[in-house]
């Protein structure tokens, strides 16, 4: 059974508002809700239909019907798990760190968060106007990995005014990234989908890199912020490797 | 003012079954009809809220409501053209060409697409049941990059064995694309979200590559195809660079 107050504190839950006041957030499927449990959140709540699972004080057996009334996706899966929003911990001043200014699209947070997590990067540094990672949508575009990078909301200015790290900033206009040597400690600082990286974030930038465009030159579109944050974690790690 | 007769078919093409039979398809916005109209499309009818445009026999001049109804977006833009699929060219064995094995998801194939248009890879080979390329999610999320590119759906197999060039295929077993020298002319196939690339056009693929995962080794998900297309691409293209 589900009751009203149920329904109504996890559908609140899709607001920043709400999550921000119960300090609560949502994942959705086996895979999702495990890999948190696996990085040690603490679990609010749970509600599966599996009958597998045994009742307990915060384990709720439900209907796929009672599950879809709760659901943020179109089609429930088979298990929905409400967790404490950990707190945030302080950013380390090692390692390869990647730092987002204003990224406003939950789907290239969940993207980018979920490349951290392929290419080893563990901490996420983001300006406090980017997407917050526990809205539902980047919770799942994550397939989960969120739970293994730490993504910090900061003031940019000030942390990339105080980091001892090498700090590296994706322009149109700055140094082609494929003829750099690449350090393996540094910040790599991505800016928003439409304008950039911020005039602020920009005076404290040591070193402009780009992508470059290949064959006929036109006046394309620049790569979208997800797809340049793959080229350039590869770039950076594929020093380490080599 | 705009027919009913109008409304239907531009409704109608927002299905394959429809764009096959009348070899029609829908853009929308001043940017990304310029594109088709810069590479030559032949335009079958215009629909535009600008008071500036002449009216003419095809050029249709319409509310904001009345386009809206046209729309396929959320919001109209503020105006819309239907273009003539133009022929499928053949495939020249040259360059770096992009191969795709049932590829499904429309925004997947748009950012390859734009991608393909951004590294200067003109000829894009698709299996055939790979998402339509002139989807109308596809042709916008392209930003009318698809205007400079030749998408071309064949068998796959049949392409593959004939091809003169070394044929690449994005694995999750294979060898490290880092530790490679990469040629200028190559077909790299990339393939399906949920299955990557079939038996059938594995066996066709002369060395599997790899992009290797770094940090601590987990259960992740493979990177997303369109992901893992961009970070190949790069990889090709910073040794004609460097």
């Amino acid at each position: 059974m589900v009751s009203k107050g149920q329904i109504k504190l996890i559908t609140s839950l899709q607001q920043k508002k709400y999550r921000d006041k119960t300090g609560l957030f949502v994942a959705e499927g086996p895979k999702v809700i495990n890999e948190f449990l696996t990085a040690g959140l603490r679990l609010h709540s749970l509600f599966s239909t599996e009958k597998t699972m045994s009742p307990s004080k915060d384990h709720f057996q439900v209907t796929e019907t009672e599950l879809q009334k709760l659901s943020f996706l179109k089609t429930a899966n088979t298990s929905l798990a409400v967790f404490e929003i950990p707190e945030q911990k302080t950013v380390k001043n090692e390692g390869l760190i990647v730092a987002l200014d204003a990224v406003r699209d939950p789907g290239n947070l969940g993207t980018i968060i979920r490349l951290c997590d392929w290419f080893g990067v563990t901490q996420l540094v983001c300006s406090k106007d980017t997407a917050d990672c526990y809205n539902p949508k980047v919770v799942q575009a994550t397939m989960g990995s969120i739970a293994r990078v730490q993504v910090g909301y900061v003031s940019l200015s000030e942390f990339l005014r105080d980091t001892s790290l090498p700090v590296y900033g994706a322009c149109m206009q700055g140094n082609n990234v494929y003829s750099k040597e690449l350090p393996k400690e540094a910040v790599v600082v991505m800016g928003n989908e439409a304008n950039g990286i911020s005039e602020e974030v920009l005076a404290l930038i040591h070193e402009r890199i780009t992508i470059p465009q290949f064959g006929e030159l036109h006046d394309t579109e620049s790569l979208n912020v997800a797809t340049a944050t793959a080229i350039l974690l590869s770039e950076f790690r594929r020093f380490t490797e080599t």
